[in-house]
């Protein structure tokens, strides 16, 4: 998907949610796994088709499929072929925190790129320039660089502080910028540290970022958008728990649809107001 | 596995090789494909049976099974499971680099100490404690956490200098010391940097250190045993392309066997020179 397609889709539906599909097979309804012998599945499916209208991009996080075995690969690549097929609108992000050296990584970006159809995948910066170009290969696929994270431990290297006074964070942003452009480069961002947008914003001011940790990791729509908004919207904000475990019972999609029109009329409301809309 | 039975390993099979198996459908031996539909696992079981005497530990990278998809994931549950059953004294590392927010790194490590019964799983720093911590509930598991990796792209954050002198590998180590202890965390290492052995033999005199980088990247043996050797050995070095690929054609086991055997060789009397054996 270009950045153009992007944006588009945005107007259109007047969000920048993106879903996180970390589907947990002690979270999701017991009664899923009465009725289905494939409930994990069938899980994502009434998800997405009770949110799609809503968002424009999927975000599964691989350790909730890895960490069921063979049967969460399979689960993961049919949840990506049912969105392409289904909701050819959507931007689909591998949420896989890879990066290796060069031929490695290479690998990886064959697998989310080449064998599934991801539109990107998370890539940790920590190994450097050659661990992200090969995902850049691909045309109109992206990466989503780790940046400032939203977790307590992004306090441990991420705001390390170089003798001219640069963060960390801050030179993954800078470096990276010679690597790829906002056509085929976003940043992971937290939530939880919003008010950081500002300087982040000095320098990516035309990228996208994908920003985790609204809802029940604490962080602020009002504030991402105050200090993250530019003229192409510029933001994907990320809501898993709080959206696809609304409810544990037979009306979870439902439930699903209720927290995810909340979040949209929120963002419609910041598109209007940031005259996007 | 302990890290004293990893020692007595070491000493009783006079090696700290580490074989890399990174297994490549490009590259393994054409003729597999003609006498298996499991060419895939056959090779790797070729590699083990002939190298599993002279190794004692394997390490195979997941980008390179994850390439393969569904297949890919059966493989590398099969090899995994053939080590153990046949070579319960080898060391299995999971060269996966993964690192999440808390519950997700849960997830991780379930994957590979849970689900699968790898001794180890390479994790990359960025996002800090919680991203690693996880891991290290399991008994007699380690985390195996990049330092200082052998890329190029290893100039471009990790030699980052804070404004009391401090570079980032050696916050990463320094930090990471709260986290766990040499009895259940080791470090990535990169051979084509040996000389800074010292410096990090500084910071953990006592923890093993997994290093990538002899062989194929350039990085000297030699060298790796003068800086980084303790009382403990304290070194695995691992060599993937070198050993695997050293012939394509029918006797690619036997040519891998002797590659290990000259590496064994080397180790032998470096072991013997250092006093250790």
């Amino acid at each position: 998907m270009t950045k153009q397609e992007l944006f588009e889709n945005i107007i259109r539906k007047k969000s920048f949610l993106c879903v996180g599909l970390d589907t947990d097979i002690a979270k999701i309804p017991e009664h899923l796994f009465n009725t289905s012998d494939d409930a994990i599945f069938e899980f994502n499916k009434a998800i997405i088709d009770a949110t799609a209208d809503l968002c424009v991009a999927y975000k599964p996080n691989l350790a909730f499929y890895e960490s069921i075995g063979l049967e969460g690969w399979d689960v993961l690549e049919r949840t990506v072929d049912y969105i392409r097929e289904n909701y050819p609108d959507q931007f689909i992000i591998a949420d896989a925190k890879r990066g290796d050296i060069g031929n490695t990584s290479a690998m990886y970006a064959r697998t989310f790129f080449g064998n599934m159809d991801f539109d990107s995948v998370t890539v940790a910066p920590y190994m450097g320039e050659d661990s992200v170009t090969p995902f850049l290969t691909y045309k109109n696929k992206w990466v989503t660089l780790l940046a400032l994270t939203s977790n307590k431990g992004a306090l441990d290297f991420q705001f390390m502080r170089d003798d001219q006074g640069e963060l960390l964070f801050e030179k993954v942003l800078k470096t990276s910028l010679k690597w790829g452009t906002d056509e085929n480069m976003m940043y992971v961002v937290g939530a939880t540290k919003a008010q950081m947008l500002t300087d982040i914003r000095a320098i990516i001011p035309n990228h996208f970022l994908l920003v985790p940790g609204v809802g029940a990791q604490g962080g602020s729509l009002e504030d991402v958008a105050k200090f993250g908004l530019n003229e192409c919207c510029g933001l994907l904000v990320n809501s898993s728990r709080q959206i696809i475990y609304a409810s544990s019972d037979s009306d979870f999609a439902k439930a699903a649809r209720l927290e995810a029109e909340k979040v949209q009329a929120e963002m419609e409301l910041i598109l209007k107001q940031a005259a996007l809309i």
